[in-house]
């Protein structure tokens, strides 16, 4: 006994510091959450406004229950609204409206299919009713659930069909116990549009968030990024790590933008004209570019596995390495601002000249006997790799140009001609002469 | 009057072929959509089978609402069953299970939530009632909507808080019309738990679908693909634009396929133990060797560019290129068996063996004073640009064998024990000499 003594004291010396800290670990715990909220919030602001907005819905829908004729219309069935507001409203406009569309739709067409199937199996009699029921529940279950898997139909249509799926079955299944069936239905459906458009009205007058206009920040954002990663890797192949990763962090954000792009782009489908957006626009166009632009990082990013050879070329090539890269990225970083902005880029595109310039003058330096002084061909591998690959995402540039230039047309971008002279205002530092519109484009310094 | 009647003949002409030519027209989008639905159901039977499981577990819940002693006890509540099967039963166990574990708990919390705040709002009066409960409202659903962009809830617990912020606005504006809340609450969370263990049941015990298989395949298919690829590309460079057509998608397939894969790894954290998955199977690892593949899958991308210039590159050098790329298709596709069959890849793996010695070979090739006949670079450029991305794409294969080794430890694959003289019989027609665990490995002929 005298043994476990000492054991004793220390395992209830040990419980008694857990307990001690426990408030401090709490107190840690606390303040690390503290600290993520204040981070999500700062990131974008808008998270903090969209939940003020859900609960602003919440309220107001809420008021229908609360006031008395209101509630004698409805009676019960006042909640759906509540549940309407709760499951529709999204961050974005085009979400929002997406489903409330889809829900509104769906629970007229399952309302007015439900009581067509009420009717037909009521008339069979009162013993086979149930199974007729039963059977057209199963069906329609089937059916709208393979549809679902239509990748068209899931696209858009996903929570529309999950709606009809539900309303059908409130609405027949009801049918075996009630005989207000049409006025349930009718109640349904009312709420359910009572509840969307406070969602919708909500969701555009206060505080709007556009999904189309978020998809264009962010296509350009990209094509900025990629931008950045070039003129980075010219600038003395970066000068710290800590803005190497910075770009490296870029990098994978724009080859991982895929699915975020799609959403975007299908929620920005269901939104009116707004802004400088009208609707309609272009949002393919976004698609196609956003491709370009992830693999033109693919390319940039097997560039970056070379970034330390490029030190050990000679400097001649360096210089024109760096040179390609760094006209690659200010061409891109050119082509981001004229997206962003929405003014037509200049055609023939000055920067995309110079980039050609600089990329056709490093094929010639390849091509020159300069290489014959150097034995063997490991020594002039990395660098002729980083050459061709920089070609490579050259052709990108271009084709993030071309495809640009086509969405500039489709959506009537407007023209430079108010802000011609500004522009040639900045280019005079590295491009000597520049014959805006014309074909000739001179050598930078 | 003359004059516009043959235009009048000719508009009724065309309208009267337009009407004809529409039964035709209808028939052939009949026909289109049946052609669709059999690809659908073709390219994975599960999804019928799934549309059926569904129907089933629907007609199963409404049972509830027709017998007359369940309807007696649930009464109108029983609805919710229904609900609660159509908006939980997804695809795969994973998900289901999580959908119905989050709108279980949740429920009871928001439930449990709910009758505290209509008791706390009850005893403030009956005037001030409905204030306090709207201020309850409101605050509820700003905190549960901005909790919902925390990434780690995002990713686990967002249907859960959903259905929170909806039960909590459910029970407590019910409160403010009828006495018969705690009743409602507990009918509320009855049907919520039948509806949701109907789905999990039919969705266990019914042609079960496991996120946690798909994820498996799935990670094992991409880096298979990857293996077919560099193969074609070793093999004559792609006999014909055909095959070249069908590896391309299937590589662009891997290089998309990240959010598919981690949608996987979330639902398949919810699954119990199943075939050879343990519960708590490290999912994580399979995302890190997915990963690996989509790096390896965006260097091979930019291999593909130079695939017609290697035809021009001199025969020895063709040849060490295509061995090369063939090891490594075959070194890929060897790893690929081994994690599909979760068998542990022998340690040293040969085919890495091999993979590196044919990558040390081409090395030591471009090394030798060989290339010094070549007069200008830019014969050169393309070919040694493959061999460099050829390197990566060997390290890149190394690390994904890495991964596999680790995981294969982690989840305790089964060793080769038993099959290790039909692996051996199988490298026999390219490896002279392997000792299965040994350090010496021979070269391949």
């Amino acid at each position: 006994m005298t043994m476990e003594n000492p054991e004793k004291i220390s395992i209830f010396l040990s419980g008694w510091l857990w307990l001690k800290a426990l408030p401090l670990k709490g107190l840690a715990k606390i303040g690390e959450i503290a600290r993520q909220t204040k981070k999500i919030a700062d990131d974008d602001p808008r998270r903090l406004i969209h939940s003020l907005k859900v609960g602003l819905a919440l309220t107001l829908v809420s008021l229908f229950y609360y006031f008395q004729p209101l509630y004698n219309s409805f009676g019960v069935s006042a909640m759906w609204a509540v549940i309407t507001v709760v499951v529709i409203f999204e961050f974005s406009v085009g979400a929002t409206l997406g489903k409330g569309l889809n829900r509104g739709f769906a629970t007229l067409a399952a309302g007015a299919l439900g009581l067509g199937a009420h009717s037909l199996a009521s008339a069979t009699g009162k013993s086979s009713e149930p199974i007729i029921i039963g059977l057209f529940v199963f069906i329609q279950a089937v059916a709208s659930t393979f549809i679902r898997f239509f990748p068209g139909v899931k696209a858009r249509y996903d929570y529309g069909l999950l709606i009809f799926n539900l309303t059908f079955c409130v609405i027949s299944i009801s049918g075996l116990r009630t005989d207000e069936i049409l006025e349930l239905a009718q109640k349904r459906l009312l709420t359910v549009l009572i509840g969307a458009s406070t969602c919708v009205i909500v969701s555009i007058f206060v505080y709007p968030v556009w999904a189309g206009e978020d998809l264009h920040k962010l296509v350009a954002k990209n094509i900025e990024k990629l931008g950045d990663f070039l003129e980075g890797f010219a600038d003395e192949c970066f000068r710290t790590s800590e803005d190497e990763k910075t770009c490296l962090v870029g990098l994978s954000s724009v080859l991982d933008s895929k699915s975020n792009v799609e959403t975007l782009a299908n929620f920005a489908r269901w939104e009116p004209g707004h802004g400088q957006f009208m609707y309609r626009h272009p949002w393919n166009q976004y698609l196609r570019i956003a491709n370009l632009t992830r693999q033109g990082a693919c390319r940039v990013e097997a560039l970056h596995c070379y970034l330390n050879s490029v030190t050990q070329a000679p400097q001649e090539i360096q210089a024109m390495i760096s040179r390609t890269s760094s006209e690659a990225g200010k061409a891109l970083k050119e082509l981001a601002r004229a997206l962003e902005t929405m003014t037509r880029p200049s055609c023939p595109n000055p920067d995309i000249s110079n980039l050609k310039n600089a990329s056709r003058n490093l094929n010639s330096l390849l091509k020159s006997d300069f290489w014959q002084e150097h034995t063997s061909l490991l020594q002039v591998l990395p660098v002729a790799t980083v050459a061709s690959l920089l070609n490579d995402t050259v052709i990108s540039v271009e084709k993030i140009a071309d495809a640009i230039e086509e969405l500039s047309s489709l959506a009537n971008f407007k023209g430079k001609e108010n802000n011609g002279v500004e522009e040639n205002k900045n280019n005079v530092s590295h491009v000597s002469i520049v014959i805006d519109g014309g074909q000739s484009s001179a050598q930078a310094d």
